[in-house]
């Protein structure tokens, strides 16, 4: 197969929107469906956020969580109980309106069986799974009551995107009701860094901790944290949220409790969520012209064996030799993980088939044929090398090392995505520079164009102001992504004149 | 704890259906929910329901089969596609209609932006999951396409139960597309055997593999079969089916390919299920009037144990000798899985505690005092045993067996339950025989009591003929569960005078 200069075109450079479109296609993660904003994950693409699932499931348990499951319904009346809540949700929610279909005049079915009250598929499920904690909570004794569910929601959204912005989505949603306050916001600390943990450790994929402004909230929360990571286009991706809810959702809901001096009190309630969004993140922060580069800890596959053979006598060997590769590398661990390999012994050329594994992103691609047997060695690829980059390894060495080379590879993506990230964060101190940090040089004439890659973060000064972050969304439709949780030096607001207890991050975002 | 006679009331014998409802509350499995035939699935229900999915995602993993993630969603054109298939379903299918909701003439929420199409939540997935492999699959080399998906499905059911009939379930609904009818089939039967084996020797539940008669068929499928299982009351319940669907549902969805000698044909496929209908089936198969019984490879909890200590300067050292013993029963094995062990230290009365974990359904319990503690040995309940029904055991000797105490309990569970239904299936071979066998004998005169436990599975030669079928569907509400894929000897219709090739199963049924 004749390779362009790269796999996947557009470039980054070239079309970013368009390059992630094509790269979510080469690598086989995931379509669009014929219903309007539903996106199908396909194996490739669905491995991974079960890699993803197993490991924050296990952080969960680990925390004292325990998984749970909850209607997909939600009645109208549920929703209201929280009016910012509703008002937050109202406008993109799928509602159940009719419970079958029957033939109408023209031949052709209709919904039939009218609900008396219409249900909302749930967007996310705090008013739902209030009502049960409303239940299973009456004592103090009860508390803390700590639920994680995986699921699908569904958020009627105008525009869509594979994976970072879909109607249905799959996501987890942890709902915890504790007796204080401060217990709450522990709880609610304790998610975002699992959440970071895991994104750094996990995804190599660096994040920032903090807090969202009012205008970025979720509906009804009294705080929400999130981190927050910067892609290769230099947006951000918000990757993980966690709420405080305060007493907002216990009174909504009526989750109360006798406290050990026998008082009746509403609960204090968090809620934290993470999503499919994570597998476009992950593919935009590392990813490159070739195609996907998958972390190697979230990899379906960290070894793909290629065996190369030229004459039907030659086949046999080749495949003996490979297997009993697989078996020594499976019997190998990358960290808390066994070696996963796949054998690709397809009837295809095999060109194309090493293409197919560069554009999935597999961490590592051996091609063994009969010389390398003869020299007991493997001929390796690293994935975050260039494709032509390749060498010969001894067999024992390889296997001794596949472990170390794999964190190796996660190191490396982590630290140049940081490096990335701190090359496009700017520390900004006027107006001006804000308004030309974010605003992009056109090379040509052409309005039709995609934006050249340009801004990053900036983190400025800010006194708080809502009207003020309105506005600047609107002008340039960059926003505050968040109050870091690290604090810096008190300061001046650039737009306001105004004092300033530390510098936020603002961006352009996903 | 002053204990009645038994810990659930009523009896298995004095009123099966609420003992059910009874024995679900009290192991904390489930609960009804605010939404009308919606479960909220515990955290108890809900680990069993995970260590269920972990072994049958390894078993359709091992038979090549991959998961992926399809839309909640059907476009009502889609449903349309296969006349028997929609005609199945229209009757109780939850429509979406609107796409959010604003504020109404009263100020209450109404629905609004209408759906040009409606769109019916996915009752099960056949029509849109082809839409993709309409797609995905070009040549025969593209086939066999071995597809799984874990997902929640609805359909509005008028008379719902916990796990066994609700309008929401959880469940896993394999699809396979083939080149040759042969090889479809061959997938169709390798599934149901799938099934019979993850019931037989993960559920202790025996169970009887055979097909469904026409009336009993999924709609469209061109075969049904199944895997039966009788109940404590024996009932029937069927819990898990396999369809060969012929090429029904490739030409409704346009799945087709070009063979090895370039010509254009249909692809074969399959579809096949299992849901969280398992969990109330396993519980009716073993629980017993002092609650659940769960089999020990599904437990969330092989073994709980309980400190006992009276006074506060004994808690430490038997806290500390509890902690020991938990590190060394997780070290060991019981097959393939680590021995699960919890230690609940709760500060509540020793009796309430005990008789939770009883309720629940943990195979082994073992209460520890210093006595147990001076003696090195553990105070241990088997919950196959009468509760009362207690013994030490020196220390080393629980620890070096529990795996195999924990599969002589799996052991007992199967043989007990298989007893169970051979003394309850009969040979019946006269029409008055088989409708004596299928009515209750009252023992009182109270219409309004519940109806004894009565009838079993009868064996009887039969005809094939539908209308029979139906009459006696209306006549006893029996039906033929399944014709046995294991043959017997060719015969007369007990019903019609008709010759027959073999017996079938009838039962009363879930």
């Amino acid at each position: 197969m004749s390779q362009a200069k790269t796999a996947i075109s557009p470039t980054r450079e070239e079309n970013y929107a368009e390059w992630y479109q094509q790269v979510v296609r080469a690598a086989d993660l995931a379509e669009v469906s014929p219903v309007r904003g539903c996106m199908v994950i396909k194996p490739w693409g669905y491995a991974i956020w079960e890699n993803m699932q197993r490991k924050l499931d296990d952080m969960f348990k680990e925390t004292g969580h325990k998984n749970a499951y909850f209607p997909l319904f939600i009645p109208l009346s549920f929703l209201e109980k929280e009016a910012e809540h509703v008002e937050g949700f109202a406008k993109e929610c799928a509602v159940v309106t009719h419970h079958r279909l029957e033939v109408g005049k023209d031949g052709k079915l209709v919904p039939a069986g009218e609900l008396e009250e219409p249900l909302v598929v749930r967007p996310t499920s705090e008013t739902i799974i209030g009502a049960s904690f409303a239940k299973w909570v009456q004592s103090y004794r009860d508390l803390p009551l700590l639920i994680n569910q995986w699921a699908n929601v569904v958020r009627w959204e105008l525009r869509t995107r594979l994976f970072l912005r879909t109607t249905e989505f799959l996501w987890q949603e942890g709902h915890t009701a504790h007796a204080t306050s401060e217990e709450a916001i522990a709880e609610t600390m304790q998610m975002l860094r699992v959440y970071a943990e895991f994104a750094e450790q996990w995804m190599a994929m660096p994040v920032i901790q903090g807090e969202k402004t009012a205008g970025e909230r979720f509906p009804g929360a009294v705080q929400t944290f999130c981190i927050e990571a910067m892609m290769q286009d230099r947006k951000a991706l918000q990757a993980g949220t966690s709420h405080f809810l305060g007493q907002n959702f216990a009174k909504a809901s009526g989750i109360q409790f006798l406290d050990d001096k026998g008082v009746l009190s509403h609960a204090w309630t968090t809620s934290w969520g993470v999503s499919t969004r994570l597998v476009g993140g992950m593919l935009m922060t590392h990813s490159d012209d070739d195609g996907f580069i998958c972390p190697p800890k979230l990899a379906p596959v960290h070894v793909v064996i290629l065996p190369v053979t030229h004459k039907a006598e030659e086949r046999q060997n080749v495949l003996d030799y490979c297997n009993a590769l697989a078996k020594e590398l499976r019997a190998q661990r990358y960290g808390e993980l066994p070696i996963r390999v796949e054998i690709d012994d397809r009837d295809q050329r095999g060109g194309d088939k090493l293409w197919q594994w560069v554009k999935k992103g597999v961490p590592l691609r051996l091609e063994i044929g009969p010389r390398d047997i003869q020299s007991d060695s493997v001929f390796m690829a690293r994935r975050d090398q260039p494709p032509k980059q390749k060498g010969a390894v001894p067999r024992a060495q390889f296997v001794a090392t596949v472990g170390s080379i794999l964190q190796e590879m996660h190191d490396g993506l982590f630290a140049r995505a940081l490096a990335h990230r701190e090359q496009h964060t700017h520390r900004i101190d006027s107006k001006e520079e804000f308004y030309k940090f974010f605003t992009p040089s056109r090379k040509d004439d052409d309005e039709n164009a995609p934006a050249p890659i340009h801004g990053g973060f900036a983190l400025t000064h800010f006194s708080g102001d809502v009207e003020l972050e309105k506005q600047i969304k609107d002008e340039l439709s960059v926003t505050v992504r968040c109050i870091p949780l690290e604090p810096s030096e008190p300061g001046t607001c650039p737009f306001t004149g105004k004092p300033s207890k530390q510098r936020v991050v603002w961006a352009k975002s996903y």
